[in-house]
């Protein structure tokens, strides 16, 4: 199934969520989990004019939000009982399930609807999603993509997998966080793997740039000097990310413009660079391990993203 | 000292360096190495009407550059007399070295200049330009920080490091080659610790990707279909590069937005995803120990980027 996007970047669909579940001419939601994401979810649900109740397992940090009209509830279960969607956004699953899975709440949840957007794996999603269906709750499985600031923005980035129709049910109030809503498929999983995907490619270019500046300010070169430099890098990776995606797909691994050897002895360069200045290179030393791995299985003249094909041989 | 940047995007100062070295209105430079970038610097000089050398160690790599117009030498120092300018770009500098350090080239090298555009450490640059010295001969060290299709437009990005009256006067040449050419300082290892650096941000970000689309694979999800979110996770890089350089820069870490032990939870889900498919998961093993430790040096409710400063200690 092809994912469907919708986007929310105009006031006149923001005022569509106001009154379109049909509870008096305005939506309710309860928010569960006030980290930095979740009172940034709840934020942008009092600023659309959404009826907000709000929960966080350590009290006080509903203060901000309570003072912009949002209503604290005393636990999880009253929390629930308070709307007919309830958004979840703690730090993992273990953390979901601490909270919904105590009998009072799951009673409470029971013929209403959860849209988890907290991160974990795709395996986590699907047995999150098994529980709902044993009790009777409907249940949806979210990822954001983008930071807290994004929220209620344009830019910001959700994708969603489960019953479509559901999906659809929930999009009005959803779409009161802004930025674009795609939805990836029925199978719960989806928005997981995605997510796990996408954090991997966040979270290991993130770890590249901190090496990076502690190899810089070894050499004596200031973050602030390399970083109109790291910002160059970036802007060439989205387009080499286009490409390397049709290889991938294709089988095509073309190294004619930069062969996998040159990159891993760059890569041995930076190792080199890194523990002569004392600093750990045990991320490059593996990339650099697969790199040659991928050499010594004979693709050497090929394009670096020969490595993705092999990593996933079995 | 501050980096000083050219461009030579306008066909106006193009045509000046046809004229500016003074060997009766044109000029020449000579190209050792005609890999993928070896024989795009070569073309470039070639478009830009410069009459130009060009060597490579193994034969029959010059064929096209010659249909165009480039002089084949048969030996590397045959190819280095026949112009004041010689630039050398093959995979390492052992391989320079390979090249450069025979009596015959070093010979025919005295006098004249190398500006080096291979890709080494700045120990190595260090070294090579003590050589130089040693002989006679005026040597710039440089790093091209974009791919070979750039090179001969406005995008390439040239990093040059050395005496700058040498590189002011190689400039009018060098910007035959397109983009902007930034000179960082007159210490010698300066693009190559820049280099180095960048080149640990591309490398760590390319085994990203690789590593998300050997995941994706694995949970049915297709390279074409994770590339648009993918692009969308590189265009949030930009700006969190220049914010986390300031807070390197000034020693303020603040994970008020996205605490690291959230960071580190969702390094652990990579890390099980991807072991569940039997998918190596080295890079992101290494990326968590780094987030780990930081969190258990007491950094934990501070931003990533402080594993930057982490690392850095002695
Ligand atoms: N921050 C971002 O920029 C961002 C961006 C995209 C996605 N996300 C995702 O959004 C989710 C929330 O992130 P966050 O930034 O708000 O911070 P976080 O540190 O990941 O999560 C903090 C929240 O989790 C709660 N929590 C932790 N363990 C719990 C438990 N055992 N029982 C009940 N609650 C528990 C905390 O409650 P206490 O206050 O009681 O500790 C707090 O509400 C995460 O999955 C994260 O990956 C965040
Ligand atoms: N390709 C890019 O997109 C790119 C971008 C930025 C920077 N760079 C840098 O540019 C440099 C050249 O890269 P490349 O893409 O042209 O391909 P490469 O595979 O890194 O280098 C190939 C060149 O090195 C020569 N070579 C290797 N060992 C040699 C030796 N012992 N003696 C003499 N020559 C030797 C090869 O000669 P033979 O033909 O005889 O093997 C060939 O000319 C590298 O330092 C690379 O990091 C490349």
């Amino acid at each position: 199934m092809s994912p469907t996007t919708a986007s929310s970047s105009s006031s006149h669909e923001q005022s569509a969520a106001r009154t379109s579940s049909g509870d008096g001419g305005r939506s309710a939601v309860t928010v569960l989990g006030l980290g930095p994401m979740g009172r940034a979810l709840a934020g942008a649900f009092l600023d659309a004019g959404i009826r907000t109740t709000v929960w966080n397992r350590t009290p006080g940090k509903d203060q901000e939000l309570v003072a912009r009209g949002a209503t604290s509830a005393a636990s999880p279960e009253e929390a629930v009982a308070a709307a007919e969607l309830t958004v979840v956004c703690v730090v993992d699953y273990d953390a979901v399930d601490a909270v919904l899975r105590r009998e009072a709440v799951t009673d409470a949840l029971k013929g209403r609807t959860v849209v988890n957007l907290t991160a974990d794996t795709p395996a986590r999603a699907r047995d999150a999603a098994d529980w709902a269906d044993r009790h009777g709750i409907r249940y949806l499985d979210g990822a954001i993509m983008t930071p807290t600031p994004t929220i209620g923005t344009p830019d910001a980035v959700f994708l969603h997998s489960g019953p479509y129709e559901l999906y659809e049910r929930q999009l009005p109030v959803l779409k009161a966080l802004g930025g674009t809503h795609t939805h990836l498929g029925a199978e719960i999983g989806r928005a997981a793997a995605h997510d796990i995907a996408l954090l991997d490619i966040f979270w290991t270019a993130a770890a590249g740039y901190a090496h990076a500046l502690a190899m810089a300010r070894a050499e004596g070169i200031a973050a602030r000097e390399l970083a109109p430099f790291a910002k160059g890098i970036a802007t060439i990776l989205p387009p080499l990310f286009e490409e390397w995606a049709g290889d991938m797909d294709d089988g095509t691994f073309s190294g004619r413009l930069n062969p996998l050897t040159s990159g891993a002895s760059s890569m041995a360069h930076i190792v080199h660079t890194s523990e002569e200045h004392g600093i750990d290179a045990g991320v490059m030393r593996a990339v650099e391990g697969w790199a040659r791995r991928t050499v010594g299985l004979g693709h050497g003249t090929d394009g670096f993203i020969r490595v993705a094909e092999v990593l996933g041989r079995h």
